[in-house]
């Protein structure tokens, strides 16, 4: 609208002082108009551009979105499908941005250890602190399950919720991910943000379905993916209800609760949601179960696994990677027709950074 | 609108077959124009009844909901609060429906023993099974919980989401409550479907936070309150994936998973919303964490508790109920001054069918 305002200017404005005649101002008049068309048109133009996948390459896999998108949402569809109904769950590490090297929560537990080594004397004598206190790389660690768990608990636990969130915070304000020198929030895809806008615009409700530990998620994907914190679901460990000063407070236990992961992804989509997705897309063997079992109920759906096989903008890993491994769940896509993303193929723009940075060169 | 339609054939139609006249003409225009004015003043009245608490008398309970909700959602209040902090959270039994004699979900868990009784020759030695399936009335148990935990794993588990759904629809369908001989579902308060309706009306989301089990409410509170199922939060009990001849489920399992009664509902709020709500109501000492943790956090907020005391229209209990005693959570009521609203003196009326009762007399 900026530009449209502008012009709008330029075309009524009277720089020399004199009098205009009725024919000049029938031409500014005019210019008015073409102006305000050409707002308006850039108006509904933006509007077109939120509801597309323009980073999207042409292709069967972003027709077979656009296509389902239409079929259900269309009231003279035979697919049609109630806006009660129309739920979309994603997985969160590597479906909705990036988890190489390591997973961002992971990256953030370790920068935790760092902060507090010095309060924690016996941890340089302990594994896997002892390690991390000591390498400079997070690499050190690696992804090793039961590392993460250990870390997991000795630095998300014993604050209240309000305190990790501003821990969470923090950090994420800070933090730069390794490679590209960048805050954490800048290595979401550009395609699947596109992509939640496209579902909004068409009556979905967009919810993550996190293996990572949703308070980690929350205080940042509303602004990031504009996904409230009531649609993100994930891991959680057990909170205990406490009163602090006279003011009552929730307090995290160094228990876990809810994992989901697996198996565990559908059971907490029912537990939370209440029923089966639509759609739902993931990227590694823990999506497995969440997509497999979208894919039974009767009626239209759209499952996805994001393929990662740019090697140069992103990152080429599946079978034997130590993050987000993708094996079963590959074979199982082939076998039963799931839509897989070639992330090299079918995406003309990974991160949203990409398209400043050629602009700016 | 049907009797303003219907006005509206009344003027124009013409019985005698006579051409009319222009005047005659002019009249039935005139007559139109009254109805449809009719019918738009009909169809504003209605709009209007839906915002408005009508069945509450007016009194200080009305107008402090009445006045809460309109500070925080008028832009230009000095308290307002955006949507996405809306959150409303209502407790189940007592505070949305009645749970006199016995909770809704206990009745249905001893009709599920009488009618599994046959299949299960045990339960004839076995308590609580045996003086149940013995018992003429739901009495004979009581609401002691041991005996309700023990009956819920048995009617409750075992069976896929999909197939104890059905079963509830089943029973909510023919059951009937032993005071009123309607269905369970006609015993929903009058003032809190439409405080619902009034708080959705000012863009608020409305969510259960039920002590009650979860899969036995969404069935059913959707149709009966609106809300969805993503929005009714309560009990639960693990759910397993499971492959059957070729197709995956969920099998509830007979083990306890969350358990929202007490300091386990601020707890399940922040796992599953995200944040504290601005409202909170409940009606007995298992609600009152919550309402202390919700009057806690800054800014404002309203919280309240619905005092039982009308023993000819619904019943009479507090301090020393069985069924949702209210005692400690009363006294904090008192001493921090949350809103009590007493169900006599507020309420003109207290369930739906009361009004089409007193019309047919």
């Amino acid at each position: 609208m900026t530009g449209a305002a502008s012009s709008c200017g330029t075309g009524i404005r009277n720089t020399t002082g004199q009098k205009p005649s009725k024919r000049a101002f029938r031409g500014a008049v005019t210019r008015v108009a073409v102006a305000l068309g050409v707002g308006v048109a850039l108006v509904l133009r933006a509007v077109a551009a939120e509801d597309r996948l323009s980073s999207w390459n042409d292709g069967p896999a972003k027709r077979a979105i656009e296509d389902f998108v239409a079929r259900v949402s269309d009231a003279s569809s035979a697919e049609f499908v109630a806006p009660r109904d129309r739920i979309a769950v994603f997985d969160d590490n590597g479906t909705l941005w990036a988890e190489q090297p390591v997973y961002f929560q992971a990256q953030f537990a370790i920068d935790r250890v760092r902060e507090l080594g010095p309060s924690h004397p016996q941890w340089r004598f302990e594994h896997p602190f002892q390690e991390l206190l000591a390498a400079d790389t997070a690499s050190a660690l690696g992804n090793r399950e039961n590392d993460i768990a250990t870390l997991v608990m000795a630095t998300h636990a014993g604050l209240t919720t309000g305190e990790f969130r501003d821990i969470v915070n923090r950090w994420i304000s800070m933090a730069r991910h390794p490679r590209f020198q960048r805050p954490y929030t800048d290595l979401t895809y550009e395609p699947m943000l596109e992509l939640l806008q496209l579902l909004r615009g068409h009556g979905f409700k967009t919810y993550i379905v996190a293996g990572g530990g949703v308070d980690f998620l929350r205080p940042w994907v509303e602004h990031t993916l504009g996904i409230p914190p009531e649609q993100a679901l994930g891991s959680t460990i057990r909170l205990r209800y406490e009163m602090r000063r006279g003011t009552p407070v929730l307090v995290r236990l160094a228990q876990i609760d809810e994992i989901e992961d697996g198996p565990g992804k559908p059971a907490a989509i029912q537990k939370h949601i209440g029923h089966a997705p639509l759609i739902a897309f993931g990227n590694s063997d823990g999506d497995r179960e969440m997509l497999e079992w979208t894919k039974a109920q009767p009626g239209p759906h759209l499952v996805a696994l994001i393929h990662h096989t740019d090697a140069v903008r992103e990152w080429a890993y599946d079978r034997r990677s130590r993050v987000g491994r993708l094996d079963a769940a590959l074979d199982e896509a082939i076998a039963d027709g799931w839509l897989v993303i070639d992330m090299k193929a079918d995406w003309g723009q990974v991160f949203p950074f990409e398209r400043a940075t050629e602009l700016n060169r």
